[in-house]
């Protein structure tokens, strides 16, 4: 279940232009984000705790929303990895696994497809020890037919 | 196309115990969420501009997470306005419209099915003229059988 | 929770030319689809029993895949009613809330959003009695940035 | 990206098994499913072209509510090589991105989580020379806590 077109691209970011790009929104500043690798057409992210993240303060467990977040961004950025044609995020889909209740989280995307007018990527948010704690997809709108710009 | 069961409950949270449930969450806290309106199985919410949530600062636009936290927390409390056996969120899936870039941000959520292990509730994020941005669904873990407690 | 442009569109699809357009497709014919009505940007359609259709025999309950053709299809209709620019299925998401275990079976689909790249329909499946069975939504591309051809 | 538990379960169905009680369902019967293979987590199903599946006769291509078919069963079965406690489907996304023009098709499931009340599984259609034309996932209800009876 390998996804298409693996191969690195010249037209995408990478290294310290990737962090760069990630870190201009001022929500992925806030949520700390830091770029750990990428290979093969898979972003590793990870994110510290915070406790504005929390949602139930008594276990305490990190926000849905957030974890949808890391699901939403990290899609995005390996594809950026891949190509800088993609525009923005169409649609997002998310399936919690178990509670989320220490930090960093890692988060690790791969692509799906890449195509002219959607590109899709699946992604995975992981405790500190490896425990799948939610996964998703994103589908994300290209620029001009998908062509790198 | 009316959600099942729309009419009030007395086991589910109403008026200033809602508020007060809904801002035990320091995620909900930090978004500045405000029960707006509960009438027959629909919930109102709104959260206010704040710069933290942009997610590219040239249009600026709020992050996708962010949307999708608003559409994941409204249909989880929209549940809660008729009962209180819901647990937690099972699975998100949301569709970006338009780009959300101004507030505060409008939240309508209405339960779609009360059920003993899954519920689902519909919701939409409109801007402060009306205009739909975003919408989605969650589906929701019930406690117990989903008998209220 | 109104869709947006809820008007009737002389762009789209109606009557005769409606049911005509639908049975085109081998698959909805074998599905044996018909319409019932059509009304401010809502779509009835239903659909008979037939035993091919059966995924448990010792209850009998439709497949699942039978379930998301019927929200598929009546997605995309309902957005034919109001633009001829729609083209192909880009997303599907369903839930299940019941067995369905008995026919003809109802759904209902709405638009919920018309765009220049995707546009975004709800629809519900509901028993001969009215109980909502699954809902749903698909998201569709659309043909030359959605303009009716 | 490696699905949880990944090993081979004594719980599971297995070979002639698995076969038979794909083909105990009526609609698995008319799609004419074959088990390819299953091996550590992953099952790989094949289903032949039949006139019916058609929803454009003009290409001709593939309904998409018979792929969203194969990635709900393929889901389920895949589950049910692990645990028998599976018992129905909860909730279905797909992501069309070709059009599935020829057969037979080629379904390949692996296993995203094994949990007590929900289950997922990821999915992927592929054309008869291995072009990715959708994917998806499906989580599954579980009968019993999840434990295999």
């Amino acid at each position: 279940m390998v996804g298409e077109n693996p191969s690195a691209s010249p037209d995408g970011l990478a290294g310290a232009a990737l962090q760069s790009a990630l870190s201009i929104a001022p929500f992925h500043a806030w949520l700390g984000l830091r770029v750990e690798d990428v290979n093969d057409g898979v972003l590793h992210l990870s994110m510290p705790w915070r406790d504005e993240i929390v949602s139930n303060p008594r276990i305490p467990s990190v926000h849905g929303g957030v974890l949808a977040s890391l699901i939403d961004l990290a899609g995005m950025y390996v594809l950026l990895t891949r190509t800088r044609a993609v525009s923005a995020t169409a649609s997002l889909h998310v399936d919690y696994h178990r509670p989320a209740s220490g930090g960093p989280l890692h988060v690790h995307a791969r692509v799906v497809k890449i195509g002219r007018t959607l590109s899709v990527a699946d992604s995975e948010v992981r405790s500190p020890d490896g425990v799948l704690l939610a996964s998703g997809r994103g589908s994300y709108l290209m620029r001009d037919g998908g062509i790198a710009a």
